[in-house]
């Protein structure tokens, strides 16, 4: 069900601070916490003693003490310390999970720590590079994270379930759409040419005539999926690569599993417009939860007709192309690692 | 457990309107819709391509269009239309299950199709003749429908549960009911002469003295309970068919079961007296609704002692001949349509 | 993973009115009552005719009567009448329950009624002794019972799950126990010489100096556990026998079991200084809750992180020998009982 090779978004780095964080990975209950140091571990949230959640207790110097007892555990999760006696019993320690920390994001890899190689973490480094601007956020959705995937590969949904919110050219409904499989993933999008922009576009990039759009929505497994989005004024060589006339739109989508019925949803819109304008930044931040929270809400239907996150046995239409690629790709991956 | 080819309440009438309504009837998540027609239709809530409740979906014409993909289906649940594409896919179609409007309720048939009479829908004239003022609710039961049952078929739980709501002349604790067999169904009641008039009737009535009251109380399977109650003054024939001096409710009850432990239950008071009176009509629905609750109350209670629905290894009294009776009935017709 | 043979808390006795109280113990459905005569009784909470939960009744006499159709029963279980008929049908009770009033608590015998003599409920002489002042009260655990009881034997955990409530003497943290095995039970204490008394006891024993202080925990199976704490002006022979220069609380925790995952826990301080002092009753009560539920929030981690309530595959300290003690003296009077 799950791919356990891979790196998954954890929290976003700010998300880390003094306290331990709680989170559920993958069915593991993980505790999250930032040494005095700096440095992120990740820890089973169960005390080998007692059975306490580590979560409860706090960090002290690099270690995190559990709440219950006071035992101390490195980031490596061996237990250094029991508060009134002298020795610490053979044994006395949690699992721990390689973290990483890249693109402002806490990455953690809940598979083989061998196998846990950080160039693995695809590029995004619209997240922390300065000339983008980012709007993070979090989400948490009751439905299996491959329906979210499903959701972000396929743009067909947005004429339906967005039509409030997402409202542009009506040609979008129909325009089409380009699947390609890449060595790690799996890409689809279109260009839209000379087509009304959307609203929000239009009054961000002052364009006052036809633009060129382009989306295209990038997956990388298990859970990494961005779009690439924006327009540029119609015909002046967007197409071609030149996006100077243009403004774009980076949003990126971070699932990772909590469990078989339930996900974490971390995104984040990066622009390379108004970067200091924090009227903006508040208008991209609340319009885009609240269009993905349209996506929730038809996600979480999903899930409670379809407990299995499968697709077995329903009937697939052209736009499926894309998930479905990705779908086959998620699962050769997952039996390659268990056989 | 269930009986499948038998007619249940799914609406009232008036609870369809331009919104599908979303139920699940027998384990079953059907959504209810009325196409521009004004044809009512009853589809699986859940679309054949990605899963989605239909519920979510709008009325499209005499279509029911989903709403995350936007396929739309026919009442008989073919899908007619794949949006962004040409043709439909072989398959693509949800399962459908009849439906007939009458008594100003949708009645819907969860078993065979071929079955589907609408002539064995029982008459409850009252519940739609000019001649009767309704006064229709409805209450969610966290209890099996057979506990349901068995309650409204006993008569002698009324001087206990209701004993703050429906006081009366105290005889009626102990007043004999006769139990009859029907062809399709079970009837219980009784007649109690020269009692003193429970306070609704009386102001209702205008008595001033005694009444000869009746409660008769008939089931038809698998989810149709009547009431026949009312009272006339003492003496003036009502007993022999003259009821012209009294005055008579119908109080209707349809039990649909949602899942084994759950049950939608439809109640109406239907009322020959001060037809066009707002306050009586205020009166009889919050006053009924308020003694339902009461039952309610200890259904569930019952049901948190009684997962299974049944009656397996209780002692049973006297008064409960109509309900095992009604039990008989029910069971045999259920093995029947297994067998 | 019960143990059966044994008096459990069941209420206090103040908690036992005129109205009957539903409570789950051992996962058993209970109702307890107290009939006219003062008398306590507990039935099975369900009628034998229709299920309902007798606790939905009313007491009538020295009977409880079931509220759906008024059959009443004696606090043996048996059903001495049946409304609305003149005999009573075979084989009509519910189970009972030995119940025994003893220190203003309401016990209760879970197991084979031959064995349930009440000269087994241990001397708790201070809950209904003048000589102390009481402040009970309740919380409601979900955690296996065991996990209480551990805590309970455990003062190691106090410099960490209640360092905001209960700081003392820094040199508390460290100070040795001593575990004795008893014949039905278990202790562990210390004393601690010459210690700074904590803010609470100095002025409630107006102690301006250093103090000898005493902590005795005693567990009787299943779920009874006392602490004899309190202090004296240091070197005036406390801790050979003389607390005249003292103070005493006794403080109780009756731990019974509600099913495998939460527990009922009963708490009382019992104390033999200003008796009459309504605030110092309101402090100690308000208190000891605040210092409890600090427990109870780890006590629930704990047990969704070990659902079996085990210890298996833990790790064992120094500090936990009169937990294991407790635990395999239990374990074998649980199997005793089964074999």
């Amino acid at each position: 069900m799950f791919l356990r090779n891979g790196w998954y978004a954890a929290l976003w780095s700010h998300e880390l601070k003094e306290t331990p964080v709680a989170k559920t990975f993958l069915g593991e209950k993980v505790v999250l916490f930032r040494g005095a140091g700096g440095r992120a571990g990740a820890l089973e949230d169960r005390c080998c003693h007692r059975a306490a959640p580590l979560s409860l207790g706090e960090v002290s110097g690099d270690y995190l003490a559990c709440g219950y007892h006071g035992l101390k555990f490195d980031a490596n999760g061996l237990c250094v310390e029991v508060p009134g006696q002298d020795h610490v019993p053979p044994g006395a320690r949690v699992r721990s999970y390689p973290v990483h920390e890249k693109w402002n994001v806490v990455w953690i890899w809940m598979g083989e720590v061998a196998k846990s190689d950080v160039a693995k973490i695809p590029d995004m480094a619209w997240l922390s590079d300065p000339k983008w601007t980012t709007t993070p956020g979090r989400l948490y959705v009751k439905s299996n994270y491959q329906f979210i995937i499903d959701n972000l590969l396929d743009l067909t949904h947005v004429a339906h379930v967005h039509k409030k919110t997402l409202a542009g050219d009506p040609r979008e409904a129909t325009a089409p759409t380009r699947t390609e499989r890449l060595d790690n993933g799996v890409r689809v999008g279109r260009w839209m040419l000379d087509f009304v922009p959307p609203p929000l576009f239009a009054s961000a990039g002052n364009f006052n005539g036809n633009v060129d759009r382009w989306q295209f929505v990038t997956w990388h497994p298990p859970g990494i999926v961005y779009l690439d989005v924006g327009c540029a004024r119609a015909g002046t060589g967007a197409p071609q690569g030149d996006r100077s006339q243009g403004i774009s739109i980076w949003s990126s989508h971070l699932v990772t599993p909590e469990t078989k019925h339930s996900s974490h949803y971390m995104f984040c819109f990066a622009r390379d417009f108004k970067l200091d304008d924090a009227e903006m930044s508040k208008l991209l931040f609340e319009g885009s939860k609240a269009t993905f929270l349209e996506d929730v809400g038809f996600l979480e239907a999903v899930q409670t007709n379809r407990v299995d996150g499968s697709l077995d046995g329903l009937i697939h239409v052209a736009a499926d192309a894309a998930q479905l690629q990705a779908r086959r790709m998620l699962d050769t991956m997952i039996a390659a690692e268990r056989s």
